[in-house]
């Protein structure tokens, strides 16, 4: 039995009023998995970005729209969890200047300077105490392994999971899990309601029992 | 009783395989204009970017993504139409480059180019036949009624429905209706499924009864 942090679906940075940059992340495996440790008997708090999934009734959801506010909730309720679950796609990239009215065609290009948003997984990596975990999430379309294990160390993660962009907004995932010392510990096909049963599976036998609670 | 071409919904247009720029067009509107129209007797063909909301069952629905499909799809369907209404959030801006690999961080800013996309609503305007009606939207931070009017002319719209960014993403709306000549015909403010009945009702005084045809 743990309190588990789950982040879940995109966040959006907006240029202006009306556009932003953003990702086709949908939610439905962070929505799978919140389901998935419900079963399990933890208790959850999902982060989440604009979406069009439900949540499980049990859980608690924190709805955020930026990446900093995704970051600033995911700080804030981790501090009273055992582990977290980086299953959202955090827009990485946000405009440096942001134009308060609509920018308006010219006919002209528009030179954007893009700049990087803070790392939400990383943050919570780096902040985690003794006992604390952190699962995170890889979604990469060249050299999957190779950039998963670097994201699992520059990320202080206990887990990884590695995927590809055809996991984006579909039913199916197709998932390498590594553990933290990069090493293969399971390839898991299927919906994403099994590939979620099996993630919580391993994340409790590997993570959970550190910080087990007695009953 | 007309054949009339509705778009709605945003478009996408990817940076690489996984980050794009869009807009919180939701497409209740463009399905509002849809469920108007069909009760006011006509037939509709919708050309909708990626959305979430239902489209009436009597509508034919052809679903795109980016702004130069959503383009190539409404030109070749306006052919057989008595008129266009452009409900539609096109995404107006694209990357000059896309990268067909997930651009990775690298912690410098990245420096993006966008050029402009084509005008869906314009082109329709351009190549509309006699007979032909093209019923614009313009979304507008300031200057409402100027940039309105200017739309309205030089995308040869035979009128045009000017409202704020409050519409986009919401059950209510709040337009000003402009007739070929730029004054104010109708001001609507209510739910969408109001405002649509509204609209479809001036725009079947207006411009269908150019192309009535014998029952």
């Amino acid at each position: 039995m743990a309190r588990i942090l789950i982040t879940s679906g995109p966040t959006r940075q907006y240029l202006d009023p009306v556009r932003y940059l953003t990702n086709a992340s949908s939610g439905r495996m962070g929505a799978a998995l919140t389901r998935a440790a419900i079963d399990a008997g933890h208790d959850v708090v999902v982060v989440s970005g604009p979406v069009n999934v439900e949540y499980p009734a049990a859980a608690t959801v924190i709805p955020v729209v930026t990446t900093d506010e995704m970051l600033a909730a995911a700080v804030e309720t981790f501090g009273s969890c055992d582990g977290a679950i980086g299953a959202a796609a955090p827009c990485d990239y946000m405009p440096r200047l942001v134009s308060s009215q609509k920018i308006a065609k010219t006919g002209e290009p528009l030179q954007l300077e893009l700049i990087e948003t803070a790392d939400v997984v990383a943050t919570l990596g780096q902040r985690k105490r003794d006992n604390q975990w952190v699962v995170g999430f890889a979604l990469e379309t060249e050299d999957r392994r190779f950039r998963a294990t670097v994201k699992l160390e520059s990320k202080h993660c206990d887990l990884m999971v590695s995927n590809g962009p055809q996991a984006i907004d579909s039913n199916q995932n197709d998932v390498e899990l590594l553990d933290a010392g990069g090493r293969v510990i399971a390839e898991i096909h299927g919906d994403k309601d099994f590939v979620a049963d099996e993630l919580v599976r391993h994340i409790s036998e590997q993570l959970t029992h550190r910080t087990a609670k007695p009953q």
